[in-house]
């Protein structure tokens, strides 16, 4: 294939690029624009030439202009100046994932952590006296979660909160090194208070973790007495976010410091709950908090799009050798086949996750704004939601990370520059894996969710807990198809005859039986090994690269019925987002047909057939190239790179 | 498994820690040793903490104590102050990839390129003029072969050299914004002279590539007249390496300036060369500067080591959840088996390459210390030594920067603190796969030569001619094993009966058989399409990502043949040598067993059975990571990340 002709891949806001903007628009496509028109000022020296003080100040003020816009007050209640739009609100926090990272962590830390844990885990009180001032950053504050010795593990914190009936106060300690609390963003530098979690004790007895409200610095920005605050200095990217390290000596708080939603402590210490697990009463507290990993998913989605529409500008600019047979025209970089297969399947999977990340917007919000009449119902949705949450999140932030490394790689030296932001990306983007849930654990809450069918006992089950379900109760996996007949029927009478890997029906069932057989597989397994004398850790342990499979698995179904139903929402380009899907259902395959051969789902033949398949999209995607990157919609001007102009 | 006892991974000489250690010293452990006494001063402030030029001065320092520390000189010919021991000066220079990756890559264009350019392309009166100076850093300079418009297309630059008989001279001029010398080390900021690679002209007549001295700047840094240097500003990482961009107007030179060991120019402008075709001189002067690349990859290797050790060591200490079972006690990341599968593999590997590694720097040191009788061989060994360095290059560098990163995500949130090392290792890494040539182009060029069996017009072919080559001559791969007979029937006889997946012969023999399929099958291809009427490029792109596999699966069998051949020398450690090169080879299996699965060499069973083998070899494996890491020879003073302590 060949292309001289000039292509363009500035956005258009008419036509047949527009619609592809306004699919992965999607609901919220007015917030996205208000987003589009929020300017961001200070732009010289850029970010990666500055100090990492100077670099903290300008996202610091980078924050305020933010808060200006009145873009983050949209999914916060209007009681306290928000417009009540919780998926806008989360939009609105995504679209940052195209213009500055460090300010989207930011943002994060400020409004989905700090202000989102005292308007999801204060009551009245606590919203009147702190919400509209932690909004409109009158209150700059913390989400003091993870301690040096505990992170994913937060059920294990070892900072206490005892209660002290003699003069109704908290008592705020970090009992051991391990009990710091660590890589706090705004701890650093800017927070004047923390929503600290701690292990809250009422008389001899502990409660498990709750959150308190704690003043850590005075008006001039020094530690209050009994607070240590120490600074995580440089960290391999985000250096706009000042985070720190805390601990507490004896600290006093009085008792309304306590975010007592869910768990509250009179006078005289008597602690009570509507929740009587102590376990599901924590995870009910985190449950509050799905926002913030939401927006994570999407503003790494996001940050992924930039980065190929950089690589893809400079693949369809950029020569390199002769063209043989014709050895004065030297060949555009994207027109070799090993560089349409590191970009073109990168390209298929961002629309595929993106695509179900607006349906899981759409469903959050509707489950937050509209809760079902039966509380059953809504507690069940609620778990399913989180498991998506926590699925998406993972597979965005991994997709993100290899799909900027891939796109700094194709670029070259170029891609190494700073000017061509790609190293910014690449370094930022880093431990999104990691925050707001590390991946690997976030995958086993997919699979341990999928093993006990998010049964009402599930937020209390330990792996041990877990184990025991499967081997008392698990009978088998039904799939739950979240893209309707209807749709299916479309799609596949549109298409008319395709060749069987090709066909949609075919495609959904492998991935269904996929799921389906690895989940049972490991159900069995885990049952296998608990019926023997085994420790319930070997047990689990043996399992876990199975479980962690499973669950992908589980979520990949979900992404592509999303990517699917979202092609039955946009006629004008359903034979292009047709090619799309297949690319991206079709590599996915391709990566895992090892699993498909040896567990007989398909033949050496179909493999092979798999991959000429994989080759023959990327061809026929090539002259797509600059209308599909224009669809992602990042205005102009925010495409800085050089090599991208 | 369990591991409540003390773990130690500090480096001991003695026992059977030292044989490990020993082994992958190999024939350089002496310079290694020296190495390991050469210390660095200048750590406070550390280098992430600085300004991009303040980072330079430091490297710019610390390049004079390596000067010092007479190390560099090593490979260098006595005339010249060295002791002309090739492998030694390799050697020297991957023993900075333990240390600072920014000095490795200054010392690399100093002393690899620059110095290794008069040197190799110059003849005795340019060695007289400037190698001392260049080698004891009286002169510092620059290696400016890349250009904006081309970086892995190097017969293509566009800079000239045109000869002017009238004053004896040579002008040096970029006709087009694209002929910019571009990333070049030591140019913004500390370089004097460049060797600058040039299309040489002579009448009307172009030669092809050829490299000429230039000086850039004057005695007071200033850049000379016609000369104009730019500053590629700050990178992903590397920033203590001044890379610049240089561009020439009508430079004039005195005709001694070029670099005239492969072509010369007589004073009225006659051009002779001993080597008719200009490809194949361009090429040959190319070889000359293969250590470099060698260097490149033995540091990789050794940056990898260091990730290693520090992500090992954490996972030996760090423990998260409480062990179901025994709720009191937490679990040790290092006993979970999917941290096991994130870092037993890379390590098995990082064994496996720097046997190789060696391997190559044995055969390239007797190659070039002491010649084959009939230059026919000697060329014949040439393109085969340049073939292994580009391969091991390429898998040494992708495997270095995916285990680098496999690393910061099994460390956490720790992992991304500048602290702990890992984010300057993997900023610094990462375009080690794009630098000293492309990994995509190297595998290309061992596909070429596979395809061509290093026939003497290999240097010639480009793509059509490759493609005709095959057309016309191609008649089967035949496996050349490196390990000989002796060793594997030790190895067998040693080991006794095995299953048959742990048996060398057959794992051997199904690597063989991968690599001779895979090339047989591309030539085909290539035939089959050149058969028809296409168009030659069509027919090579079709293909490419087929001769890409090709290549590295001829990679890995040589690399898995160089660790059976290191067993075989250490008999002390045989035992867990084994079980690691079992990893290392069923691992790989594993990851590539898609293929074997379709290609029908191995059974849905069988593919199984090496999943399985390898969770088996990993829990196996676990209680020897203390000792597989202090194998590697680190100093503990070099290991400074505050989580490996």
């Amino acid at each position: 294939m060949d292309s001289t002709a000039t292509e363009s891949t500035e956005t258009n806001s008419t036509g047949t690029t527009g619609s592809l903007t306004r699919l992965l628009d999607g609901r919220w496509a007015e917030v996205r624009d208000r987003a589009r028109g929020f300017e961001l000022r200070h732009f010289d020296p850029p970010s990666y030439e500055l100090g990492t003080e100077e670099h903290r100040a300008r996202v610091l003020d980078r924050l305020r202009e933010f808060a200006a816009s009145g873009l983050p007050q949209v999914g916060f209640d209007p009681a306290y100046g928000g417009t009540g739009d919780v998926g806008g609100g989360m939009v609105a926090m995504e679209m940052l994932g195209f213009r500055d990272l460090s300010l989207m962590v930011k943002s994060g830390v400020q409004w989905g952590l700090f202000a989102g844990a005292i308007a999801a885990l204060g009551t009245e009180r606590h919203r009147q006296a702190y919400l509209r001032d932690a909004i409109d950053l009158d209150l700059l504050g913390c989400f003091a979660m993870t301690e040096s010795g505990h992170g994913s593990d937060v059920q294990s914190l070892e900072t206490t909160a005892t209660y002290r009936p003699e003069t109704e106060e908290f008592e705020i300690h970090s009992p051991t090194a391990s009990a710091r609390k660590e890589y706090i963003g705004n701890a650093a530098r800017d927070g004047r208070v923390a929503v600290v979690f701690a292990q809250l004790i009422t008389g001899a007895e502990s409660h498990g973790v709750h959150a308190l409200l704690v003043p850590i610095r005075d008006e001039l920005g020094q530690p209050l007495p009994g607070v240590t605050i120490g600074d995580c200095g440089r960290k391999a990217g985000l250096n706009g976010v000042d985070n720190g390290r805390i601990s507490f000596d004896r600290v006093r708080v009085p008792r309304d410091a306590l975010l007592d939603r869910y768990g509250q402590v009179a006078a005289d210490g008597t602690y009570t709950s509507s929740i009587k697990s102590s376990g599901r009463r924590f995870f009910t507290m985190i449950g509050t908090l799905v926002r913030g990993r939401v927006s994570v998913a999407g503003a790494a989605q996001n940050a992924a799009k930039l980065a190929l529409t950089i690589a893809g500008r400079h693949g369809l600019a950029r020569r390199q050798f002769p063209r043989p047979g014709r050895e004065e025209e030297e060949v555009v970089l994207l027109d070799y086949r090993a560089h349409q297969r590191r970009l073109l399947p990168a390209l298929a999977r961002t629309y595929a996750l993106s695509l179900a990340q607006n349906a899981l917007l759409e469903d959050l919000h509707e489950h937050l704004t509209a809760p079902a009449a039966d509380p059953a119902d809504q507690d069940q949705r609620q778990r399913e939601l989180e498991s998506r949450a926590a699925g998406l999140k993972a597979a965005s932030t991994w997709h993100a990370t290899r799909t900027i490394q891939v796109c700094r790689e194709a670029c070259g030296g170029a891609g190494y520059l700073a000017e061509n932001v790609l190293p910014q990306l690449r370094a930022d983007i880093d431990v999104f894996a990691t925050f707001e849930g590390d991946n690997t654990v976030l995958l086993q809450l997919v699979g341990k969710g999928l093993l006990t069918d998010y049964s009402t006992q599930f937020e209390d089950l330990d792996i041990r807990g877990v184990a025991r379900f499967v081997a008392d109760q698990f009978v088998g996996f039904a799939t739950e198809r979240t893209v309707n007949r209807g749709v299916l029927e479309r799609l596949r009478r549109r298409r008319g005859e395709q060749p069987e890997i090709r066909d949609r029906a075919w495609q959904l069932a492998q991935l269904e039986d996929r799921e389906k057989h690895l989940i049972e597989t490991a159900a069995l397994r885990l049952r296998g090994r608990m019926a023997g004398d085994a420790d319930p850790f070997d047990a689990f342990n043996a399992v876990q690269p199975h479980l962690l499979t499973a669950a992908s698995a589980h979520v990949e179904r979900q992404v592509t019925e999303a990517f699917l139903a979202g092609i039955d929402t946009c006629p004008e380009q359903a034979d292009l987002l047709d090619l799309l899907c297949d690319l991206h259902v079709l590599s996915g395959m391709e990566a895992d047909r090892a699993w498909y051969l040896e567990h007989n789902r398909i033949s050496d033949r179909r493999a092979k057939e798999i991959v000429k398949a994989v080759d023959d999209l990327c061809e026929q995607l090539r002259p797509h190239v600059p209308e599909l990157l224009a669809g992602f919609g990042i205005p102009d001007p925010w495409i800085t790179a050089p090599i991208a102009q």
